[in-house]
């Protein structure tokens, strides 16, 4: 049974049936509190009751900066959704800058510039020690790796996604990057066992994304491998892993996308938009985005997340 | 007159006709040193010549980790190469791992899986304190935000880059961003002053990059202020912006392009890679990469960056 960690601005918690357990830390990062173990088995074993969760201001469980790494297309559902062959698909990476995490209930702030908001739910996984350059994760070895699990949500500008065709910016801006409630210490055994795991997102209680871990492309230990033929990770850091299918974005049918290619760019994409902007699944202002991961067992449990989103420039 | 900084496994040092004066200071990183201004002051005054600059092996005068930005198509003369239009490119960051920086005299070192490796001379701006989120930088604040430049290789992996679309991953292996010599801190109107500054890049002696900062599209500037809607900057982080024609990618003709966009991705590759493969640009074991930046006047010159390309995979 994985442990689920919180955070609140007056320190670390471990959450159970619903209340909350201090830990007695000096952790200001989620590096130090990873370093600090035995904090963390105190109060599994000896910690008392505090608030309940329901009465405080939970923050992400992953504290900035970190480095935060996130995958491409990386569901089959959402491969055919981006109009990618899924059998085809190369396994890619970006990056998203950290300043981007905001806390499982905060409000995703849209830019005024931005027409076209988008979510992601996505599983997070937190590294739990270094990996080096050349380092092989497999199966057996993820546990050495991987500390925990939590719910992120990849926020993303499709205006400047698409035009832009680096996805840096479009899935940075402050508050794009939700992060918890909890952060999950799972063991090995858990995960070796992810296929399980569904994640969902609604928005005004709306089922837009709900799929299992078990559509995914390249799994966590393939990732980390990749990984490491060009980036060194750290305990703390946050590596995203694609998001399956039913974002508002849709791409177009092929035939359709083939005729756009003879286009300029500014005019492919300034045709595209102007059909986009019928889509009512864009998120507008006011609207509520939860998110849920967990194992129908309840084994692994990461809570729930619910934003709203706060924009005066969309629609 | 801009101050060359320099570091070796020793310590940092100022450059001043061909020989280093130390700097007495307990800095580890560029940002600790940048933040010692004053040692930076009395080796200027009162420092004695040491070592001369070619009996030492010098290493990136920026060190990792930190924040590595990096600007697309930035030049007018690259944007033609790469097949954009000039005045209608719009401006877009990606991130390079700070784990891929190396120094000005080390090796490019290609991982045996990539086939198609490029040199990209780049004018690199550091940070002297940090840009925060909603910052607006101009011509006449530049120097609050700038300490100096340096001259930088975005070194890539063509066929991954392209590939990916994402170029996070192409080019942050280790080595691909040689940095330095020196980090030149300038004055503020040195930094008002950039047009002047000419780039080039040679392969074993053969001239392939040469033009001015004038070209460039996005400036120093506007560029800062266009990541600050996004992402925060510290002192000691590195921003590359963008390199001139003369890369040895260039994008196939408009007609080619366009019926290459009605094949699947896969077999577009192919035949594109296939025709690459007797383009004789491309960098190969044992190529020497020379590149320098300086104002004709000489009253800022970054220097001599010299790699040697080492690879077991290319041609």
């Amino acid at each position: 049974m994985s442990v689920n960690i919180a955070r609140t601005a007056d320190g670390w918690w471990i959450e159970r049936g619903g209340r909350l357990v201090s830990i007695d830390t000096r952790a200001s990062t989620t590096r130090e509190l990873l370093a600090d173990r035995e904090a963390i088995e105190r109060a599994i074993e000896n910690g008392s009751a505090g608030p309940r969760v329901d009465d405080v201001v939970l923050l992400s469980p992953v504290t900035a900066p970190a480095r935060v790494v996130a995958q491409m297309v990386n569901y089959r559902s959402h491969a055919i959704d981006s109009g990618f062959d899924p059998d085809a698909v190369l396994p890619t990476f970006f990056r998203k800058a950290s300043g981007s995490v905001t806390g499982p209930t905060g409000d995703i702030v849209c830019p005024p510039h931005v027409g076209f908001l988008d979510y992601e739910v996505e599983l997070g996984v937190v590294l739990g020690r270094r990996l080096e350059i050349g380092d092989v994760v497999t199966s057996e070895n993820l546990g050495d790796y991987v500390a925990g699990l939590v719910i992120t949500n990849d926020v993303s500008a499709r205006d400047i996604q698409l035009t832009r065709t680096q996805f840096y910016e479009s899935k940075s801006y402050p508050t794009f990057t939700p992060v918890g409630p909890y952060l999950a210490l799972v063991s090995a055994d858990e995960l070796a066992d992810l296929h399980a795991l569904r994640l969902t997102l609604t928005v005004n209680g709306e089922v837009r994304q709900n799929s299992t871990v078990a559509e995914m492309i390249v799994s966590p230990a393939e990732a980390l491998t990749l990984l490491a033929r060009f980036q060194v990770l750290d305990a703390g850091d946050l590596v995203l892993t694609g998001t399956p299918g039913g974002t508002a974005l849709k791409a177009p049918p092929k035939v359709v996308e083939k005729i756009a290619g003879l286009l300029p760019p500014a005019v492919k994409w300034r045709a595209f938009f102007s059909r986009q902007a019928s889509n009512p699944r864009y998120l507008r202002n006011g609207d509520v985005v939860t998110a849920t991961i967990g194992r129908p067992d309840g084994a692994v449990a990461l809570g729930t997340q619910i934003n709203t989103v706060r924009s005066r420039g969309l629609r």
